[in-house]
């Protein structure tokens, strides 16, 4: 590669804070990476309300031109609104980004941490009740809504696969499979059979990786209460949804956790957290996720030793803990936290 | 009432343990309650495994003839064991007990408590994915699995009038409706306008409560960071089964959290905890939970004064902290445990 397209996706809210911010963190890395060359993309619940479109088609056209991208946050309407679909969630379909990886690291001695965690949610992306097939009917008894949810063994098995390479990389090697297969047997069954017959694919590359399963309700208790007996956590997308957030408020903030949207050919990086109505516009948001989903996003690609300088650069200053945005205890904007890690990158 | 016809049904693992606990606790209670009359019923999983039935059409009948129960916990197959079906999910179901009310309250200084809450979870019992209509499909990319999600404008008119009842007795009178309606606009829109509406359906009753929503990952990031925010959570089956052993995990341990599945006509207590086979026989298990879920049981059926006598004398054995089992970091027995708590009563 001689320059690396990174398509600019902040959508709405505090999306168009921390993805600037993202962007000087890659800016700062010099020469070691392919220069970036960055397009700024439209989508969110605003376009929307501004023009009946939340992620128009030039949008979708850019990033199927880029390396990859990265993405702010959506704002939820308060109340339904026809015609409104989800724009992060109708790209990781179309780009076919299939698994959400989300690590949830906490840096020693950083504020607001909880417990020692270091562990990954490896997320499916495009199936379970995110097909949104649903349909109302009006009976005698009033109205009933029904949704479909899809488990296949093509996406349980290629996410399956995605865990047990992330853990072949991590010192303890461990993947717990989480599911609600005593409910249901046949979505959650197919769901755990499938990942649990990964290894049984993959002529022994898997052998020193070691398997453990978990019910989604007891996992959550468990990552509350002994954290530290995960290591990867491979889930379906809704049990995954709720699975990350609940890691993420171990390690102090929201605004501390990356992910990136992986598919075999493109790599999206988006900040764990949402739009934030409450605080957006006052230049206070955590930018931290975002710079981080950054240096995971590179890592995707290949670029280890610039994504390793992002993180040092993000974990030294949380561990001096003088500069710190408002969701850690500090006093600090979003501009000034910035600074003070690309100065360190 | 001349009598108290209650069921027992302690079902699998330390089920088998806590439910007798919780019977000695009723029996304490002597003559402020109506004379108990108890029966033993089967139900579980190890009860399938020896004849094939996990619920005998016997124990529907009894629980048909008794004025209350209490059900232990059940046992979840390590695979795919065709034919069974999980008997508390049926229960439910026949019985029609469309409420299950868990009640997650910190006592000032127990031990492994991480923070105050108190706060009751309504979980809706009778639908969402649990009503298990589930098919798979062989297909040229393999198999493919689909489950039903179901919610009904009844079952969340009802669950949600159950929400506002319990918070018309709060000193805070809050209820947050806990939903997924960004994604699953349909079901969960549903849900969150039928549970809005409950107020205007209700001649002034409700007007000094306050209603909040969320959705249900950022629900549970708030539960860990700001559990104080949260007084009636009501939420659909799935996500209630979650946020509850959420919630249990901040007052320090499932083996304190109390539930009754509650319905017009009946009603059930049941401790929050699983069967525990990993320590199931040793007669560890804590018998709080269930003890719990007796007072809660008899509190529903309007035994208030009653239900006070054993929750006070759970609170005084866990601020003392001298009898405590191994879940609360402690040495004790169930046995021990549930002495120090009758002699109390
Ligand atoms: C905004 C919402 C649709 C989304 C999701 O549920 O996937 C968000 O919660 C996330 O985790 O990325
Ligand atoms: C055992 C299982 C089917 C059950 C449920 O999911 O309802 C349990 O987790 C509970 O919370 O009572």
């Amino acid at each position: 590669r001689s320059k690396l397209r990174i398509g600019l996706i902040p959508a709405d809210g505090i999306g168009r804070e921390v993805i600037p911010a993202a962007r000087t963190a890659i800016e700062a890395l010099g020469s070691d990476i392919p220069k970036p060359e960055f397009t700024n993309l439209l989508a969110g619940f605003e376009l929307f309300t501004r023009g009946g479109v939340a992620l128009p088609e030039e949008t979708v056209e850019a990033l199927r031109e880029s390396d990859c991208a990265l993405f702010g946050s959506v704002s939820s309407p308060s109340k339904k609104v026809t015609g409104y679909s989800s724009p992060i969630v109708a790209l990781r379909k179309i780009l076919d980004l299939y698994a959400n990886i989300r690590p949830v690291v906490s840096v020693a001695d950083a504020p607001g941490e909880k417990s020692s965690v270091d562990l990954i949610v490896v997320r499916e992306n495009t199936e379970c009740l995110y097909v949104k097939q649903e349909n109302l009917e009006f009976t005698e008894n009033g109205k009933e809504a029904r949704a479909t949810r899809l488990i296949t063994e093509r996406a349980s098995h290629r996410i399956g696969r995605m865990a047990f390479e992330l853990a072949l990389n991590r010192p303890r090697k461990h993947v717990t499979i989480i599911h609600k297969s005593n409910v249901l047997s046949v979505t959650d069954g197919l769901f755990r059979e499938t990942v649990r017959a990964v290894p049984s694919t993959a002529n022994g590359r898997y052998d020193g990786v070691t398997i453990a399963e978990q019910l989604v309700d007891s996992a959550v208790y468990r990552l509350f209460r002994e954290p530290h007996i995960y290591d990867v956590m491979v889930a379906p997308n809704l049990y995954g949804d709720i699975i990350s957030d609940a890691a993420a408020a171990l390690v102090g903030s929201l605004g501390l956790v990356p992910s990136v949207n992986a598919g075999d050919n493109f790599v999206m990086g988006e900040p764990v957290h949402g739009s934030a109505p409450d605080i957006a516009g006052q230049g206070i948001a955590n930018p931290i996720a975002s710079i981080r989903s950054a240096a995971l996003m590179l890592r995707h690609l290949g670029y280890h030793q610039p994504a390793d300088r992002i993180d040092k650069a993000v974990d030294e200053v949380l561990r001096e803990g003088q500069l710190l945005t408002p969701d850690l205890g500090g006093k600090s904007s979003t501009q000034e936290v910035t600074d003070a890690i690309v100065k360190r990158i």
